[in-house]
């Protein structure tokens, strides 16, 4: 397997299909030295691990064997053309797992690999890497795979097998875009108002009422959206994510790390490809699309300070 | 006359009437001691002068004369209760004037004070209190005044005299709630737009396709309650405002000076007035409800902060 991305999720993910007993080869590039000479250190709510990579390189091209899997774990970002990055190491038989966030990630890499299987992944956790070869994965942890844009494949099953004899929560499932769309409900509303809100986190969110009524109709728009994609979602999951979110533990969403630590948020992910998707089936969302373009110039503004990162604080 | 608040519009104003003739004293609270010491300076484009008020006093009751006119110069918050603060000084005879921002501002007073006459007043206008006794009056500065619900008196006309004869461009209006909306057209997207877009002036967010777009939906709202609220206005009045915005000066706005020196924002005036009424007309307002939303709860947190102000820079 080959895994591209050695941030805080694919490292935590590649590392527990090491521990399943695969052979999980890294490409990097800004952590090459460290994670060839040290590994990656993963501290862990599943129990801590170390994960030493078969083979650190530093492009797909110089990966000498065909992989079974290639597993992309970068963040879903306008200046990645993953296309290009993993062309060199696809081989017909090659599997492409998207582990990434947000909706409609898969279209462009399924259109240039149109023969190969295309496996989408949700991963619902609570990590980051605090240095390079170091992650911290905080909370929950489970895994969501199925093929894009539908079903279930024996290379799914296989990969869901080995994440659950790793000790990874991981459901094989037939509507991967309805799960797409599903976790969106949450990260819709949540990830983008943590950052326009001057770094509240999810507890600071869910006591302001307004903020509240807000997360409830960006969910709505979501759920519409979703529809009319043709995945029906249930208007109930807007009541139980609200709910679910008044209940946990104070959370700051990911969007926010990367926002206070300078780096490039996932907005087209999270948003933009939504309003797109709405446009397409002449859906009025406001209110996503009020949201998208304050975190877009606050994105812009916030990569624009070469020095210092922003924060609100 | 009686003057209420002397900050960067009451100060600029109300020493104009006094240039003019009028014999204007002031209420002061917290520069109490400066005006009364050595009056208010005013640097200003329409050329420099000293206002020294006829008397300087704490509260209204202190005021030994019955005012023709009491002016009402106060940011307009939720924790000023004008109706309390002027009704020691208010009169028969006495027109109340309200020179201040927002939509929906006079009917509490006006309902309070029904034998009253209500002037409202309309400050289009560049001006800031640098200190204490210290105006910074940098651009525009005319006025737009009128009964309030509608209609002119002898009074309004008799005061706009005033301010003209002291070289300030004033209008009397038939129609100052029409005025309110078309000015509502500007500040309910540019005010609260350069807060949430981490400090943003004018040239900032006009370059920005999507917040261009968003001031538009903005304005297009703005321009549909004030239809219902019996006061049509022309929707060329769009274009006519973001042509201005992009053409004026890079501008700060008011606003976003209060945030960043950590003093409570018009939030209510400017947009949650606007968002009542649309409730109490069915009207769906999402892109001014969000940018409400979370105006609401920035305006909350830098508040909350209670040493340092809260910069997004």
């Amino acid at each position: 397997m080959l895994l591209y991305g050695t941030g805080a999720v694919g490292s935590l993910y590649g590392g527990k299909l090491a521990q399943a007993g695969a052979g999980v080869s890294t490409v990097c590039r800004s952590d090459f030295k460290e994670v060839s000479e040290t590994g990656i250190q993963i501290k862990s709510v599943f129990g801590d691990y170390h994960f030493k990579p078969e083979a650190v390189v530093k492009k797909g091209g110089d990966y000498s064997y065909r992989p079974d899997y290639v597993i992309v774990a970068t963040k879903v970002l306008p200046e990645i053309d993953v296309a290009e990055m993993i062309k060199d190491s696809v081989y017909p038989e090659t599997s492409i797992v998207l582990l990434q966030n947000g909706i409609d990630i898969e279209k462009s890499i399924a259109a240039r690999f149109s023969n190969n299987e295309i496996i989408s992944g949700l991963a619902f956790v609570c990590s980051s890497r605090t240095g390079y070869g170091q992650i911290e994965h905080t909370d929950y942890g489970r895994l969501v795979l199925g093929i894009y844009p539908g079903g279930i494949s024996p290379k799914v099953e296989l990969l869901a097998e080995m994440f659950r004899a790793a000790g990874v929560p991981t459901e094989a499932e037939e509507d991967v875009i309805a799960a797409r769309w599903k976790k969106l409900i949450w990260n819709a509303p949540f990830n983008p108002l943590s950052v326009i809100c001057s770094g509240a986190d999810t507890s600071e969110m869910m006591s302001d009422d307004k903020i509240q009524e807000l997360s409830r109709s960006i969910m709505e728009e979501v759920i519409q959206l979703a529809s009319a994609d043709g995945h029906p979602l249930d208007m109930a999951l807007i009541e139980k994510n609200i709910t679910d979110t008044i209940r946990m533990k104070p959370y700051k969403t990911s969007m926010l790390l990367d926002y206070e630590a300078g780096r490039p948020m996932e907005v087209e992910a999270i948003l933009g490809n939504a309003v797109r998707i709405a446009g397409k089936n002449s859906i009025q969302v406001p209110h996503i699309k009020t949201v998208y373009a304050l975190l877009d110039i606050l994105n812009k503004r916030n990569l624009s300070v070469k020095t210092i990162p922003r924060s609100h604080r």
